[in-house]
Parts: C-alpha cells; sequence; structure tokens
C-alpha cells in the first residue's frame, strides 16, 4: 500500500492550486459527455452501435471489428506502434484511445474529424485499416444481415430507411459516448478524497504544473480548454525542434495536420491528447516510437518545454499520470446477428495474396 | 412466425423416434459438460481463462486472440474459409466452433488433441495462427503482466507456483467448459414442448432420421457415441469417393487424421464435428469450401450416404439444423490486466516486414 499523508497532501493540493492559472485547471471528469443535437443517447442506439463496435465483418475480410484496434477490455487502443490492418498493412499512426474520446472536440491525431459520428466512418473505409472499398460495401453487407433491421428500427423510430451509414455511425459514436471512466484517484482526489493519491502522485501532480503542462494538458480531460465541437485544440510536436528525441524516435517524419490540410502553417500540429488512462495505452505519441511512459514525459518536457527531467521529477510525473486510471464500466458482451446457413464475408479471401475483389 | 401444428408435430416425433436406433439417439443438450478430475471448475478459474482467451497479448504481434478465431459474441468460430494468423498467414482448416466443444472427446478437426487443456496450447505456438516461438516465451510475455499473479493465485490456490502453460491452459479450458448453448428448439422439442420447433423442422429432424444422418451425428452433441476423453469419433469423409463434389471443393487435399498420426488407415478420417449451432458456421467442412448449409447437406449426402438429394428435403434438413442453434448465455466482457506505462508487444513488429525477432 503505497504511503498517504493527508496532512501534507492537502498542504500540496493547495500549492497545486494556487500553482495553476486558475482553480478551473483541476477538474473530475463528468459523469455525461456532450452528444450532439441531432444524435441523442437512447439505449437501443448504443446497443446497436456496441455490436457495430465488435462485429468484424465490416472488414474486407472479417478479421477486424472497432474493438480489434481499440480494446475496451484494456486501455481503449492496441498497445502497438501502429495498428494491423488489412493484410497485415501498418499504419502511420498509433491508435489513439477510445476511452474519453467523446470529450475531445474533434477526432483522429490530426483532428481531420469534427464527431466520432464522423471518426466512426473513417477506418471502415482506409485500405490499411479495415479495407473496404466505400461505405456502399460496407452497408451492402450489413443489409445482408437480417438481424441488424429490428436493431435500427429501434434505434432510429422516426426514421422510415434507417439502415444508413450516418445512422450506422451515429450508433457507434452513442456507444462511444458510454466509455468514460471517472473516479481515477485524481478525480477523488480533487473531489476531495485527499487520501485517493498517493504523496507521490501529488508530488507529480504539482511537478505537472509547475513545469507547465498545464498550458495544453488542462480540463477534466486533460486535453485544454473546452472548445466547441469541431473546433480543434492543435500544439505544435515538437515545439523546441533539434533535440535528441526528435531525431531518436522520428517525431518529425510525420508532418501532422498539415498532412490533412495542406496549409503549411499546420506543419507539425497534433491535436493535444487526453492523458486520462494515459499509462494504458503504451507506446506512445503519434507514431508509437516512445515505448515507456518514463521516457514520454521526458520527451515532452525537453520538447515542449525545453526541459531536462530528473529521476525523481520523472518518476513523480509517471506516478501522477498513473492517478488518471478511471473506473472502467463493466460492458455485457453483445451478440452478433447471425447469418444462418452462409457467411457474409467473401471466400476469396481465403488466401493471403486474393485482393478483395476476386 | 412459423406455422406450428402440434397434433402433425406430435405424429411426426413417434415416426422419427421409432426411425432412429434407440430412442437415445434424440437427447437434450446437458447443461454441464465433463470436466478432468485434475482441472475442477471454479468461478476463480473460469474468469482467469476468460481474460487469457480475450487477451491479445499471447499472439506475437499482440493481434489476435482466442476470441479472434472463436468468436463467442457470434458462432464461435470466424466465418471464413480458414483462419487468419500471424503476418496475414492463412492456415488449410477452418475453425471448429468453441460453443459445446466441452462436449467433444477429443479436439480439433483431426482430433490430435486429446483435451481442451492439450487444445488451448496449440494456436498459440502454430506460426500460421498466433505465432509465438514456444510456449515459455507466451509465458515469458504473461509474467511481464503483474495483474495475472493474483488471477493464478485464485485460481490454482493449493499451487505453489501457478503461473504455469499447464496452469493457463486448465483455466482455459474451464472458461470454455462454460461455453455451453441449451435450450434450442430442438432441445425444448424433445423435451416435450412440442410447439418448439416449426413443421418443416420436424419434417427435416425425420429426414435426418431416415437418410441416415444419425449413424454419425447422435448424441446431446450430435457428434456420435458417448466416448472417454481423449477416445475419438472418427469417420472417413468423403466415405463415397469420387463424387463432383470432392473435385469441386478439393475434399480430399488435405489427408486428415493421416497428417497428424501418418498411419496409412487414418486417411481422409476427421473427427465428427457437432451439428450445434452449426447455422451459425458457415463456411462448412475442414477447408470451409462449402459456402452454405444447402451445399453441405447436399455434399454430405452423397458422399456420406450416395444420395442425391431433392431440394424439399435439402430445404427441411436446413430448417432442421437451424433447430439446433440454441441459447448463448450472456458474457460479462473481462478487464485485461494492464501494464502501466509500457506495452509487452515488440516494437520491432511495427512494419508488417519485420520477422518477430527483429
Amino acid at each position: 500500500m503505497p504511503r498517504r499523508t493527508p496532512a501534507l497532501v492537502a498542504g500540496a493540493l493547495t500549492l497545486a492550486l494556487s500553482l495553476s492559472a486558475s482553480a478551473a485547471t483541476w477538474q473530475a471528469l463528468p459523469d455525461t459527455p456532450p452528444s450532439p443535437a441531432d444524435n441523442p443517447q437512447s439505449p437501443a442506439k448504443v446497443a446497436l452501435g456496441k455490436a457495430l463496435y465488435f462485429d468484424p465483418r465490416f472488414s474486407a475480410d472479417g478479421n477486424i471489428s472497432c474493438n480489434s484496434r481499440h480494446n475496451v477490455m484494456a486501455g481503449g487502443d492496441d498497445n502497438r506502434p501502429n495498428s494491423i490492418g488489412f493484410h497485415d498493412a501498418r499504419g502511420e499512426r498509433s491508435a489513439p484511445t477510445v476511452w474519453n474520446a467523446a470529450f475531445h472536440s474533434v477526432q483522429f491525431w490530426d483532428g481531420r474529424a469534427a464527431t466520432l459520428e464522423d471518426q466512426a466512418k473513417g477506418p471502415v473505409v482506409n485500405p490499411v485499416e479495415m479495407g473496404m472499398p466505400d461505405l456502399d460495401a460496407a452497408m451492402a453487407r450489413l443489409k445482408q444481415i437480417d438481424g441488424y433491421k429490428p436493431m435500427f428500427e429501434a434505434a432510429f423510430p422516426d426514421d422510415p430507411n434507417p439502415i444508413t451509414a450516418d445512422n450506422a455511425a451515429k450508433a457507434v459514436a452513442a456507444f462511444e459516448r458510454t466509455l468514460i471512466t471517472p473516479n481515477s484517484p485524481y478525480d477523488r482526489f480533487v473531489e476531495g478524497d485527499f487520501t485517493a493519491m498517493t504523496e507521490q502522485q501529488v508530488r507529480g501532480l504539482v511537478t505537472f504544473a509547475e513545469l507547465g503542462c498545464t498550458a495544453c494538458h488542462a480540463g477534466p480531460n486533460f486535453n485544454g480548454p473546452k472548445l466547441p465541437t469541431g473546433t480543434g485544440f492543435y500544439q505544435r510536436f515538437p515545439t523546441i525542434s533539434g533535440s535528441v528525441y526528435e531525431a531518436k524516435y522520428d517525431l518529425t517524419a510525420d508532418t501532422g495536420r498539415h498532412a490533412a490540410t495542406g496549409v503549411d502553417a499546420d506543419k507539425y500540429l497534433w491535436r493535444v491528447p487526453t492523458l486520462r488512462n494515459v499509462a494504458l495505452s503504451a507506446p506512445y505519441f503519434h507514431n508509437g516510437a516512445v515505448p515507456t511512459l518514463d521516457e514520454a514525459v521526458r520527451v515532452m518536457a525537453k520538447t515542449q518545454l525545453g526541459k531536462d527531467l530528473s529521476d525523481a521529477q520523472a518518476a513523480d510525473l509517471v506516478a501522477f499520470l498513473n492517478a488518471l486510471t478511471g473506473e472502467f464500466p463493466e460492458i455485457a458482451m453483445p451478440r452478433l446477428p447471425g447469418t444462418p446457413g452462409r457467411s457474409v464475408i467473401p471466400a476469396a479471401d481465403a488466401h493471403a495474396s486474393a485482393s478483395p475483389s476476386d
């Protein structure tokens, strides 16, 4: 059991709060994320979205579901530098966690999707991810699965033609809005339980504020100020170029938001990611090149703040970041509707060398 | 709603029972499968086995879990002709269903594993499946995941050194012994609810007996007589050689049990598989070459019994086989223990061309 010293801890909190720009820097995670007006939550929609999220049949080879790369039984990603896609393809970026993604104002590392609804459609048709030729092909496959029809009807009762890619994306987004991890040691601490974090974690919180990490990693999701959906909070990474880490981890091979927009000013801009459950999503950064959280905080301090951390500072920061690991809801497995007597996955994919249209 | 005619149905049942070799041909699925004396069930063991079953970190690239190929959210297989393994490799055989596998007296298509415990160790180290070099490497990775330690201790409280591959296999087997699907329409029918099957399904049952399918597909799991664990019930497939189906579906490219034993007499011998939930596990047979259940019953009738089915017979048999789809238990997702601040999956696998030891 880590030693906790409530008096010291409460003192440290006061210090930490005084160090921060405003008391609003330290906020617990809300119970409910924002939902768009045109996609209110409902149990039927969440149930449909959960089935779609776990269904591998919307990948070309029937091998990959959303959960394959964003595993909700774990840290919401795949703990790989990059993800394995159709025919063993590898993408250039590391899968971000799905946990608390609903609190991001834009989606993807480069913010190229404004909403979870927009994001959900991307990987299905990405040739190095799920590999479907287009959304129509994915929906054609879905329509062969009779059991989805009543689920779409229940989820979208006012829609005369509910089985659409837009509605599928809405349902997946609704499920993702249930993937929230409250009650981390940090959340309990800022809500007044000063025994919830260890002494080292409190020191880490103070260090986090003192170093200036809160300039970007602020707010309840540690991903910056509250912005309207679709408006991203971006920062340059590396801010300070030329560090040993930049070369070692090839941090500028990918131009980030620039690769999506083509705008020069967007070079090396990245969405500020959440730090919640960051301890569970190694390896780190957009290219997954940094293997440990200890190394990740050193990279951040150097490339963003120009500082070299002592071993003690790094250890304290890592301890604090571990206090951001929340409580994961229990999830019942969906039953995926069957296709009695036949499979919707093309037999032509029986061999690795076959193309999906063989 | 399919039309049911209880009086006709009860008459048909009497007919069916009289056609069978003995009334014991028609049996409901027991609630509990046999367990080996040295591996009694316990909740802690099942919980551990469930986590291991869903954990992709015991595959070389962190991409494949038992559930990836034997999906318990669906029919217990992957609905593919063959499965996708490490670096997009394809095996030669189609994944059999995990549902009710506990009622088989031997495991794998060729019966080369006597028990579920033996079977569980196979795919982990198969180069075209999970691709670990050996079980020691898999256990070395498991031992890096601290959260598994208390789970092994709880599952094997009398074992001073519980974290072993044998115990991991025992736990997975214990979980698999919970994967039972009782209360299919067939089960309810033979237990006296003569409205549980449709008229066509009852006709299919009669056809199934009349044709002689019950010579092999008998007993509560439709996989033959009750035999001691480790003693397989094998049949030749095709029994009658030279059919059009044999060539069309390349049925003799794989020599079956012979490939495992090297014994000439084992050529084209295969374990008689369960027919429970067979409607959900298309495509069919050891090589997954037959796309539909309708075609599968025609292949069986021709190659095993020398008979050409009429369209009506085939439809009735398919209807009956659909009555073998049972009730699937609700399963809560496991939480996979994390490795805070690091990943146990080698970063060297970031590129598809890299070998696992890079």
